[in-house]
């Protein structure tokens, strides 16, 4: 294949892989920092899922994710206890072999001393055949990449030390202006509409509030790579939030 | 079809829409919410998933999930503006048709006024042929079950609200005990192992934590329909901890 130009958009999904998600134990959050982190490298987060502990669910969102997708981030699953079988799933979804990744072994050793390195912390080193590891800085206990797939920790410090070290292409921007006005959304929402077929290339998100105290507004958010396009269909906008006499406000 | 009986265990999936969460700008806790929601229900949350809002990708999703579990909950894009498309794609997922709700029409007329109830706010009474409506005690604009989906606001509150009047079968209870202590999981992950192995009726998780202060340890969770099994599991694990010496207590 061709190399891409730059100027191509990538695409990204995240799968989080854990029990404790899906039983309300823990609320995620790497979802949002990978959303985050992506946006600032202009890659589409398209889709997520959350799955459990379960090698066949596990397999089979991956093998969805990795077809559709240009890159497949995952955390969780990647500790010494038996909850912890990601490594071996993505192995099976990739038909590879795992075993003892020497490097892996050998830092993993070295951070636990040969007395502390039992059988289960082992485990961590256990590595799916032909993947390259993810520097962990805060615990040792690597990720890895195979193919298009990012395997992540789940602890957050440790998910997003991950992300720093990966080198991920850098696509063309995505410019975004916030539009925040203390008003009924459905007052402003047949101008909105007219104003997002105006600028097919924006993406115009409409977001109500309510405080505790009572007020309510929106937040209207334009986003899309045409920064002239998100400034002209942001300022459409404003002109007619200033015909209801409110103030709107950009949030920065 | 029979009756399932009401000791059955029956599964969900959430489907999450919304641009804003996969752009990072917004942080999920919907999820979480129905997540422990459906906790207490007895019914097992089995997968969760984020679109954008995107008819072809919501219609995708959501075929998926509510042919792989019992209930979806949907949450996101229900109100009057063009990126609102959920109600449209729900129908289009069950090859149904759409059309003005009359019980939905005339609350939402009675809330906004005749002169206030505009095109784009008439588009909240649209509702696909041969839902039931669930309502809002917040907001008026209702959200609406067809088979087995619920489709509800993205709002927290607005979310949370219509969860609160769902009527839904109270499965077998979960059981849970979860204990932290102060020491590096991996140390007692072997025992761990056996445990998990000697009730398999159990689900055993181990959550490692670190605090900003350079205290870390692990939170070791046991679930489970059978109390016994769950107690039988938790106190092993208590009597290994007391072998290391460490404070392992029980959270409430």
């Amino acid at each position: 294949m061709e190399k891409p130009p730059s100027s191509e958009v990538k695409t990204a999904a995240v799968l989080v892989i854990g029990d404790e998600i899906l039983s309300g134990r823990t609320q995620d959050t790497n979802t949002n920092y990978i959303a985050r982190f992506l946006g600032l490298k202009g890659i589409d987060l398209k889709e997520a899922r959350v799955v459990g502990d379960v090698q066949g669910e596990i397999v089979a969102a991956l093998n969805a994710l990795r077809a559709a997708y240009d890159f497949v981030f995952t955390t969780g699953g990647i500790g010494p206890t038996h909850d912890d079988i990601t490594a071996d799933a993505v192995a099976a979804a990739f038909g590879a072999g795992i075993g003892f990744h020497p490097e892996a072994y050998a830092l993993l050793e070295a951070r636990y001393g040969k007395a502390g390195f039992n059988p289960m912390r082992q485990r961590m080193a256990r590595i799916p055949h032909g993947a390259a590891l993810i520097e962990n800085r805060v615990s040792a206990a690597p990720g890895f990449q195979i193919g298009n797939v990012f395997v992540l920790a789940g602890v957050p410090a440790i998910a997003r030390a991950m992300l720093e070290t990966l080198v991920l292409p850098q696509g063309p921007k995505v410019h975004a202006v916030t539009i925040t006005a203390p008003i009924a959304e459905g007052r402003v929402a047949e101008r909105l509409a007219a104003i997002q077929k105006d600028q097919p290339e924006t993406a115009i998100g409409s977001y109500p509030f309510y405080t505790a105290d009572g007020a309510f507004g929106v937040q209207l958010v334009v986003r899309g790579r045409d920064d002239g396009a998100v400034q002209a269909a942001a300022a459409a906008i404003e002109a007619h939030l200033r015909g209801f006499g409110v103030a709107a406000q950009r949030v920065i």
